[in-house]
């Protein structure tokens, strides 16, 4: 096969009218990336049965006047059960026809009912929609969710999938049902792939430095991509042959050293859970969201305590005995203060793995000394001494937390 | 004139390969949307003139055939100084006409360079491409940056507007340049709107009880919309008449009475910052997540204290005293665990107000009894009694967690 022509629609008149923004799409093109595959666009269509149809039906008919070009349209949004989910309706009308129950998700939702204490007839029919596909279609199961996702056929080998727009269902059912299906629709050749992680670079400083070290590689076929990340980016390099992307991931690893990992998230995830270690934190400029992201992943509670927050100097001082003198002298953001947290930490967690943030998130509070952006993180094993790393992250108020939670797990990841 | 179609363009290939999110249309949108047009879809492309052309030209055509409804295209990006930015040469192609410097622009570029010493002898040809624009367009000024942005012809009274894609120069250029320059040609008049959040309610149950109450203001005219978030929706109406949808804010406050509020992250914050009152929070399956979300905005450490994460049952005892006996005979997800850490809180914080949060995020954890979803989120007043409500949210746990963390801050709202 030639070529695929991927569009992404995302349906929703709170996206057009710029009530809410599509992450859909930027989370599909970039998974769809990562599968080897490129998206040619993205769509955004109000809640409006004709505007839909009509861009449906256009696309269709290039699906059918280029054969030798599939068309791959992927649709989130529309499934749900209020009057203004159009999506089912649209694909009806697309290849004239009628809807039936997906019978597992009819009882799913009978089910949903019945344990609220409501019957079977009990179910509007706008809510009962949500279980109805075109005939005929593949459907997508939905895991978290009531509405199910389904695939219709273009012409050959072109395909229409709807999902439902909810992100946490739309990636679920994306990653369990759809990416079988399109690996068996179109063959992709698989492509071997390898990931590393770097840490503390920018994409065209990576671009410039790195990529010159691998261009026989590229020149023999191998493809490579790089995404920034908050801390990190990730370097993807993709080839027929298996040798070539280890290469270079060896390579990456050679070049980079220790600010080279695999995924840092699942590696801490999976290394503590094993451990029998238990790991508290201590947030100073990040307010939780340290806490927030290893809570993310379901079992943390295995090793996580969890910590403490002490956004304000005078909790520092309350919750983790960190000296008032400390504070005056060398600042809330310091090497003594970061380090005297993580001791105050370990001791009324009795943890045996401690980390500590306090920074300058910004926009207000910076100085010359210490500009916005400015972060101490620190780690700590139980009888080790206290380390504190210092980092000036560049971005927003965001961004600077963001960076400043994923790289405390980066120095964790390091010493476990 | 009957109607306007309004198609918002994004380009960049970091876009449409999930490198990096579309804000702009996003952004652009919301603007239209307040000055009272509604766009029809959004269109992100890859940094490929043959892609942007070919929708160019469909647009155009568009236009021409249906000469009663005008077509505006607001694209951004592509306006830059790198090889990768097309948008003049497709809109050189897409009417068939040369460039010309903007001289304004040109000036600015020359300046520009004269202040870092160098002559404009010295600026590359790829720089000085930032400064021309279609021969006989309408020149849009860059008060923040080199790339200036102009207005072509596609026919009669329909437009296609290129501008920058920063944020920050785009905002500016369509705030003081496009916004006149459509009001002038499309002379349009302003509509009004309210928005209300309503908490613990979906959107279908809203549509079906709430709509029929303002069916009169409907028949008038009246716009509504409505968008579920976590843990409440957003209605919005819109009017050409203040009146029409002032009274459907006052309808939406009567019906639902202290389940219907204004923005509940801005309103406690603003009354926060001035109350000279301090908050704590402790959590346990939000692990941080309300805390990172009320340290979100600048300013927070005027009110915010900080808190404790208590994941463990361990770390609910060591650092809040909750009796270990409670644990043991009502669970740590209950209303005596979730009074509890407030008093603990209260007594190791001395904050003015206390929050807490218990409860089973899931996927693993639920019971008949306590299925995934049920929270605990407590609230204190210094001086007062704890008080906690349960919830059983729906979704799974990234929706649960965020609905807990919105909750509680909707509790606290109630009482400032």
């Amino acid at each position: 096969m030639k070529n695929l022509r991927i569009t992404i629609i995302s349906t929703g008149s709170e996206l057009t009218a710029g009530r809410s923004s599509d992450t859909n799409s930027t989370w599909i093109a970039g998974q769809l990336f990562e599968l080897g595959w490129k998206v040619r666009n993205f769509l955004v269509l109000p809640d409006d049965p004709k505007v839909i149809t009509d861009e449906l039906k256009n696309l269709k008919e290039i699906s059918i006047q280029n054969p030798e070009e599939p068309v791959l349209v992927i649709m989130t949004g529309g499934l749900g059960a209020t009057e203004d989910d159009y999506t089912l309706q649209c694909a009806l009308e697309l290849n004239d026809k009628k809807s039936e129950p997906s019978e597992k998700a009819r009882l799913k939702l009978q089910k949903f009912y019945e344990t609220r204490g409501k019957s079977y007839s009990d179910i509007l029919p706008v809510v009962l929609r949500q279980v109805y596909v075109p005939e005929g279609s593949v459907t997508l199961d939905n895991a978290s969710g009531l509405a199910v996702g389904f695939v219709e056929s273009l012409s050959n080998q072109s395909y229409l999938v709807c999902m439902p727009g909810v992100p946490s269902e739309m990636k679920d059912m994306f990653n369990r049902r759809l990416v079988p299906f399109l690996k068996r629709t179109y063959r992709k050749e698989s492509l071997f792939q390898e990931t590393r992680w770097v840490w503390n670079i920018g994409e065209s400083l990576f671009q410039a430095e790195f990529i010159p070290q691998v261009s026989d590689l590229l020149a023999d076929g191998m493809e490579w991509g790089v995404t920034a990340q908050k801390g990190f980016i990730k370097a993807i390099f993709q080839s027929k042959e298996k040798k070539q992307v280890e290469e270079a991931a060896l390579r990456v690893e050679k070049f980079y050293g220790s600010e080279s990992t695999s995924d840092v998230f699942a590696s801490v995830h999976q290394k503590l859970s094993i451990a029998g270690l238990q790991l508290s934190v201590a947030e100073s400029c990040t307010g939780g969201l340290l806490g927030k992201k290893i809570t993310d992943l379901p079992g943390a509670s295995i090793y996580f305590n969890g910590g403490v927050i002490v956004y304000s100097n005078s909790q520092k001082t309350k919750l983790l005995s960190v000296d008032p003198e400390i504070l005056k002298s060398h600042g809330a953001v310091s090497e003594e203060t970061c380090k005297s947290m993580l001791n105050g930490l370990e001791q009324i967690s009795n943890s045996d793995l401690s980390l500590s943030i306090t920074g300058i998130a910004g926009p207000e509070g910076g100085t010359e000394e210490k500009p916005v952006g400015t972060v101490w993180i620190g780690r700590k094993r139980k009888g080790a001494n206290a380390e504190a790393f210092k980092y000036v992250f560049p971005g927003n108020r965001d961004t600077i937390r963001e960076n400043a939670a994923n790289t405390a797990l980066f120095l964790l990841n390091q010493i476990l």
